[in-house]
């Protein structure tokens, strides 16, 4: 059944590359609006979902996650229509060169394929991972929560009908409705219909992920963010940074879990950092020397180092020189993103090229990091692995390339 | 102890990404020279493997492919002397904009840290693996074939001394001694220190690598490569292309496997190949039209069309029209190369958007899908999958890029 799915989405990728920016806009739009048409009954099966999840205790926070109002669907239709505002990325050639024996070689950018999401109980998620993915001429396989499952399926349905409707290939949008575990580890292995899968969630969602799947992932996710303070950072630059990293939004990724120090600055540093934690009700877990400055923060372990506290926790280390900071940080770090606070060119230039994340600041905060805040207009993850796509992906993340040749009879010699 | 060679790899990668263009040529150059005067301990530790090779009985074939000798260390050392003549592509800053709050960010082209390959018994792979690779500013990890294994000791040691003598760090290059399989399946989920593992060689190697991995892995290599003869193409043009195609070298990827023509010129294009391909003793296997058309072309099986023959046989079908062909090809494609032998305007643009190929032709040999012929200067592989690189893959696939923000104390509202 599942593997009917793969061949049904791998077809419709190929009706899918070759629909026009137009048709795609439009289908969106067709989509965006039956999504507010048809909001009662998706209501009606979220209701169900909220019903079940309450029963089987879920916390308020998640059960916020879950629940669907005719607000949030209206937020959630004007994504789908802000997605048909954005350039379609497809069928740009990136380069054209002649070779000497004549031939013509370009690269040109093409949809993905057959694009396989693995994700929370999220409703949201469902339609905007929907309208990235068709945006860029792919068919997407999803693979919901099961504490979503019935308003995935209205809302799947709901998309599958307006596209029809707009003359798109419904099969451009799929849902696994079997919530099997066994199900969703023989989706992570379709290599012969799926091009790529993403992972979107927690940390443990993703490690099964990377651990199950033969196709290609990109591994998106956890951020032990590091903020370090040099020896000449500008502390009214530094403070404001550090709250802002630390302390806006707790439970994201690009938040800032750690702070490395200079020594030289410390003493003047700390009491400060220290002010303005406390008065936020933020716990500091230091080293000794940090614990020495300051009786506020309490003795860090090896592990508070390589932890993503996602709350009102964050750690210190103070260090010897701006060496020792770039080795500390490439131990710890998840390669997300991390900021040096200075006034030194030459350290600033060093902290770019030596940390090996994916966002490399100088005197700004690590939220930031962030598809939005990058300027393209769209965010499907943010990947902290190396390969296709590193840092916030937009777009451009779900396409691919390949090279088209014009020759007039050339063979080689 | 594999660990043991990720952690010093991992710390490697972080010395290699602060070296120069010109202290990685001067190690490179360096390493060269030290392939050619210590050849006679490096051919000597081929003498055991070939021995060895023999006695249990390797084919000519292997055999030869597993061979030293002067003149190949000394075309091996000129390899690595072609690569030191290549544009370093690492630090170029793709883009840098600014945004509406002030933040400059730019994406910067960063190596990938440390990569792992994976491949047969060929002594020649294990330098250009560890040129290309260091050339980009990464640490790599060799795991060769067994049959192999004296004669890459001896040449990492070589290169290894060479690159100390350079200042540079020896474990930039490190080779899995032990050939133990579960070391290997060990050694392909290394996430915590590996972040690209390329497979070179046979589709057994290749499947057992996805199939394993954790890692990110780039697949590359098979090839069912087609050529549709369109019904206005040129047979002047297209009987030269094929030959070359199918004959010109039979076992390796790029090499046409599969015929596809239009049936509006079938009675004429089908003589003119059997009479080429017959003088050549390269069996047809083909569908009902084309068997009727000549006495020639045996009957094919459903297995011919997907089968990569590496061989002096070719499978061939005739098709209504060029819907059919590309839909045929698509079905039976491994998407490597194709290409379309016509004179139609209209048919070129169709086949170039729809077939899902890495490389897609008009009127030349598939032969060209390669690093040196595309003009890269150089070639890990050639990838068959979307993710990251698709198609030949020169010094720029074994890149990432990291963002770089520069900020003057920016922080998120």
């Amino acid at each position: 059944m599942i593997e009917e799915l793969g061949i049904r989405a791998k077809k419709a990728s190929h009706l899918m590359a070759k629909l026009g920016q137009t048709d795609k806009n439009n289908a969106l739009l067709k989509a965006a609006d039956a999504l507010i048409s048809h909001a009662d009954e998706i209501i009606a099966a979220n209701d169900k979902d909220m019903e079940y999840a309450k029963n089987k205790g879920m916390s308020e926070a998640l059960l916020d996650r879950l629940k669907l109002t005719r607000e949030r669907l209206d937020g959630i239709a004007e994504g789908v229509r802000e997605v048909v505002a954005l350039d379609d990325p497809i069928g740009e050639v990136l380069s054209m060169k002649k070779r000497p024996n004549g031939l013509m070689i370009g690269q040109k950018r093409v949809p993905m394929g057959v694009i396989g999401i693995i994700y929370e109980s999220r409703p949201n998620v469902t339609v905007d991972a929907f309208a990235l993915t068709f945006k860029t001429g792919n068919a997407v396989i999803l693979r919901g929560g099961s504490d979503c499952i019935n308003s995935n399926i209205a809302m799947v349905n709901v998309i599958r009908a307006a596209l029809k409707d707009a003359g798109a290939p419904e099969d451009a949008i799929n849902l696994i409705e079997d919530t099997d575990r066994e199900v969703a580890k023989e989706f992570m292995r379709m290599n012969k219909y799926i091009d790529l899968l993403i992972p979107r969630g927690g940390a443990g969602l993703i490690r099964t992920v990377v651990e199950t799947a033969t196709i290609p992932v990109i591994e998106t996710g956890t951020g032990n963010c590091h903020i370090y303070i040099d020896k000449t950072a500008d502390m009214d630059k530094a403070i404001p940074i550090i709250k802002n990293a630390k302390l806006q939004r707790l439970g994201v990724c690009n938040a800032c879990e750690s702070l490395v120090i200079h020594k030289d600055i410390a003493k003047k540093a700390i009491p400060l950092i220290v002010d303005m934690l406390s008065e936020n009700d933020c716990e500091i877990r230091g080293d000794e020397t940090s614990v020495s400055i300051s009786s506020y923060i309490k003795p860090a372990t090896d592990e508070d180092y390589g932890t993503e506290y996602l709350a009102k926790i964050i750690s210190a280390k103070v260090v010897d020189s701006i060496d020792e900071a770039i080795e500390h940080i490439n131990k710890y770090s998840t390669g997300h993103s991390e900021a040096i606070i200075t006034e030194d060119y030459e350290n600033s230039q060093r902290f770019l090229d030596e940390i090996d994340s994916a966002c490399v600041y100088v005197n700004a905060s690590t939220r930031f990091t962030d598809g939005f805040m990058f300027g393209f207009g769209a965010e499907i993850g943010i990947s902290t692995q190396k390969l296709h796509a590193r840092g916030p992906m937009g777009l451009l993340a779900l396409t691919s390339t390949k090279y088209i040749i014009y020759g007039n009879g050339q063979i080689r010699e």
